[in-house]
């Protein structure tokens, strides 16, 4: 997708280096930073320059492949693998990639490795861009059925968080079909949650609908309910951390409020996401262990002074504690559909069973 | 209720001024702001020293007391009352305020006018406790029915904006029924949503709470329908700017999302307003305008800085636009009761009639 006008991806080379965007510092500066090293890739994982399963599961490989260049033994890769893993613990993607990395390492002679190891580290970030541009095919099927009963007005859409291009490689899955919609010349305006705690609509899918030139509006959280009761969105469309066997959907605090707002007033709610994000061996979502995240993202709030500078300000008294669970789960009765690479699921043991043994 | 540590209200005389506590600053600073003049309290309420329908209202009246005390011309009393209008021109209590202080003053002799307006003010001070000490006697039967499932456990309350004390001159509307509960003995924990944009949860009421000594967490908007599904919460309690003959509610923004996921959890919902709330000439809820407000609300934030000031800071990129509607409208069906002074009523037309024709 476009950073100032020119098309971009989360994670490319650049000759013998990999480059990313310092997501840190977005909206509000785009910088590129070059990871030449091992300890470049880990660094940008731990202080979350990167983020998003995907893209993180992808710096992973290249720290794998960078870690390669400077030695390629079967101990420093065992030691890269280690210390990838243990930048973000919690990411199920950055072990995963780890651990392929290794696998494909094993059949390799030390004196090719470095080499192939890029190869394979690039094809797990085609991988991804290919599942995502599936979804938004998919998904486009869906805006345009639903943009045709708007006529030549906009399809209005609200999505929730970032699931966005800068979360994966690059298309994002629930903005997927938002881009694709948007090459097919289907008039677009998105309501972009802001999604406190950590604002990744205001400041990541604001900031990447921007660049893209897709019409849209941020809104605070409450507000989307209220824009549902009045007619004015036609579509909900969401990304997902974790979806159970029966299509319960875990996704970024605040989508279950949404979920429920759609199904009160009949408007059609969607998750976006490969299917490696299902967990089959969850009968439903309750069983998802939801993480309390400090206090501290809740008491405070980032962002761009008079000046120019980025400077973080406290929101509450200085007394105030305050509970911050990262994530809900939306029952799968709100869900209209899960928009996979694979085509479109219903949200049903059933209907997903399809997808869990390979044959969709 | 308190401040520090003493009793306090939200506006209070102090030998021959007015004095109000400058809730342009709160949390983060605790200042008195003395009104000698009908210019200073003009001021107060434009620049929001001030706000909450009843304390703009009162605050109202005493300004037209210290007008009085000027100059108790009948030209002056006008004037006063055109001068304080215009400071919020859609506050309806102001104007409501003011039109009550001018019948007041017709019967009275100049001479003797400055003397008995602070009185009249006073007394509609008075009134505005009372109403909402009886709000919090009828609500504290509900709270203790609550409790009373919860053996020796806190009753676990949720609560959305400020509909608290500093919003009146005391007591509150929705917190009425805590503060009661308080002391009554019974063991609470308030949920405080955050209520974005303009955080009147986490700037106002984590502040009244954290006073008072109420155990309290703040969270994000998005977070209550969490906890509702994890059975962390055993009832909601809000306040209404407007309620429709059918019990329709229109709140603060986000409200209805918090109904949509009471009801979907069996919780029961509440809603504490005076009987001056409802509007017997609507129908039902979706006839009340929804303002929208600037979005320079949605895109920025005030906090505190580590330095101790407070500042703005931009959350979005400098070019997004937002969308800011000041409220939403909970329809009736997902409203357990409406407590006011006269009783609690269910959010029905049929008994919501007596409350209309003034049998309760």
């Amino acid at each position: 997708m476009l950073i100032n006008g020119v098309a971009a991806r989360a994670i490319w080379t650049e000759g013998d280096a990999v480059a990313i965007l310092d997501q840190t510092l977005l909206p509000h500066k785009i910088e590129t930073v070059r990871l030449a090293t091992l300890e470049d890739a880990a660094k940008a994982i731990k202080i979350m320059q990167v983020r998003g399963a995907p893209l993180i599961g992808v710096t992973a490989a290249f720290g794998m492949a960078l870690a390669m260049r400077a030695d390629a033994s079967d101990a420093a890769a065992q030691k890269a693998a280690s210390f990838l893993r243990a930048q973000r613990p919690t990411a199920v993607n950055l072990a995963w990639a780890v651990e392929k990395a290794l696998e494909f390492l094993q059949d390799i002679a030390p004196s090719e490795r470095a080499e192939k190891i890029f190869g394979f580290a690039q094809k797990l970030a085609d991988d991804d861009v290919a599942a995502n541009e599936a979804i938004g095919e998919h998904g486009l099927k869906i805006f345009r059925e639903a943009a045709s009963k708007r006529g030549d007005k906009p399809l209005r859409v609200l999505t929730h968080c970032n699931a966005g291009w800068l979360a994966t490689v690059d298309w994002g899955t629930a903005t997927a079909p938002i881009y694709k919609a948007q090459a097919a010349e289907i008039p677009l305006e998105i309501f972009v949650d802001e999604t406190r705690p950590r604002n990744q609509g205001a400041s990541l899918t604001a900031f990447e609908l921007g660049q893209q030139g897709v019409e849209h509006h941020l809104i605070v959280d409450n507000a989307g309910g209220h824009f549902m009761r009045r007619g004015e969105v036609d579509l909900v469309i969401v990304g997902a951390d974790r979806i159970a066997a029966n299509g319960d959907v875990c996704n970024k605090i605040g989508t279950y409020l949404k979920a429920l707002a759609a199904h009160d007033n009949a408007i059609p709610f969607y998750v976006a996401a490969p299917s490696s994000t299902f967990d089959f061996a969850l009968e439903h979502g309750d069983l998802i262990p939801i993480e309390e995240r400090d206090e501290a993202e809740v008491l405070t709030m980032a962002g761009r002074t008079a000046c120019g500078g980025v400077a973080t300000v406290g929101i509450a008294p200085e007394t105030t504690h305050a509970r911050n669970p990262g994530f809900d789960v939306t029952p799968a009765r709100l869900v209209t559909g899960i928009i996979t690479e694979k085509g479109v699921f219903a949200a049903t043991t059933e209907a997903l069973q399809k997808l869990a043994c390979g044959a969709a």
